[in-house]
C-alpha cells in the first residue's frame, strides 16, 4: 500500500494557520490532524488527545531523550511538540496527515521528513499582518513590533518551502491546499 | 508579471486525451488551447485556427527550417507540429496553456521548455485500454495488437513526466488536472 502523505502546514504568527486548518478539517473529514503533546495546563473544554496530548514536565522531557519528537519548542515555561509515533503510524496506514505547526519546528520536521509537503501560509501583505496581530488587542506596541519583525524574519524562510499559499480568504486557501494534496498524490516519483 | 504556466498532457494512444482535453476546456474557459499545425485536408466542420492551422507542406517545411516548430511528427503522408510563437506569446502574456499530445512529441518539447508541466494520463488497466483501442472497431487484430505494444512502450516513458493521472471518469481526471494547475500556481520556484 502507498504511504500517506505528510502536509505540513506552516507560516508566521498571525496569518490564521489554526483557523484554516480548522476550516480544511471540516471540509476534508479523512485527513488526519496531528496532535501535539504539551506540558501546559489544559483550558477550559480542551481534550487530551483530541486538542492535545496534556503531559507532565517528567514525561515530556522523558519523550525528548527518548527521541519520541518530531520537533519541539519551550513557549514561556511551556513545552509543545510533536510526538512522532502518531504520525508514523498515519503515513504506514495510507492515510494523510497534517501537521500544523511553527515555522521553525516545521524545518526540524523537514530534517526527518524531507518527502513531506511544506507548506508556508503568506499573509496577503505584511500591513494587512500587522493589522492581524495588532486585531489580537491584548498586546502593547513594543510586543507587537517584535511579532511583526519575528514574522519578516519566519517569511524569509519560505524559500525552504514546497508551496506558498495566501490566506486572502479562508475558503480559498483551503481549497489552494486541497489542490496541493491532490496533485501531489499524482505526482510521479522518481 | 509572472508567466503562465504550460501544461503538457499526454498518454498512449486511446487513453482520452482528446475527450479529456476538451471537457477540461469546458471547465475552465480561461485555459489555452494550443492549436497544432498540420499540411493534412481540413475534414468537415474544422476550421483554421480553431482545430489546426491548415498548412501547405512547402509552408510546414519552411516551419520546420525556421524552428518554428516545438515538436513536428510525421504521420502516414501528412505533417502535424505545435507552433512555437503562440506558446510563448500566451506564456509571456501570464496565462496558463496547455498542449494534447503524443507521448514522444511531448518529450520534445520538455527539451525546449523543462519548466512545462507534464501530466501523463494512464489507463484505469491495460486491459481497460486494450478495450478502447478494440472499441474503435476500425482495425484489424495485428494493428490493434501493434497499437497496444506501442502504448505499453510509451506507458514506460512515464517517469519523464511530473504527474500521472488515471483516466478512470472524465470528470475526476479533469479535477486531477485543475487541482495541478492550482497547485502548479502555488509552488515556491527555487
Amino acid at each position: 500500500m502507498a504511504k500517506g502523505l505528510l502536509i505540513v502546514l506552516s507560516g508566521p504568527s498571525g496569518v490564521g494557520k489554526g483557523t484554516v486548518c480548522s476550516a480544511l478539517r471540516q471540509r476534508v473529514p479523512e485527513l488526519i490532524y496531528s496532535v501535539s503533546a504539551t506540558t501546559r495546563v489544559p483550558r477550559f473544554g480542551e481534550e487530551h488527545g483530541v486538542n492535545y496530548f496534556f503531559k507532565s514536565r517528567e514525561q515530556f522531557l522523558n519523550m525528548i531523550e527518548q527521541d519520541q519528537l518530531l520537533e519541539y519548542a519551550q513557549y514561556v515555561d511551556n513545552y509543545y511538540g510533536t510526538p512522532r509515533d502518531f504520525v508514523e503510524e498515519t503515513l504506514n496506514s495510507g492515510r494523510d496527515i497534517i501537521l500544523e505547526i511553527e515555522v521553525q519546528g516545521a524545518l526540524k520536521v523537514k530534517e526527518k521528513f524531507p518527502d513531506g509537503v511544506f507548506v508556508f501560509l503568506l499573509p496577503p501583505s505584511l500591513d494587512e499582518l500587522k493589522d492581524r496581530i495588532q486585531g489580537r488587542g491584548t498586546e502593547n506596541q513594543a510586543t507587537i513590533d517584535h511579532r511583526l519583525s519575528v514574522a519578516v524574519d519566519e517569511i524569509n524562510l519560505l524559500e525552504y518551502y514546497d508551496y506558498a499559499v495566501v490566506n486572502d480568504q479562508i475558503d480559498l486557501a483551503c481549497t489552494r491546499i486541497e489542490s496541493i494534496i491532490v496533485a501531489e498524490h499524482c505526482k510521479v516519483r522518481k
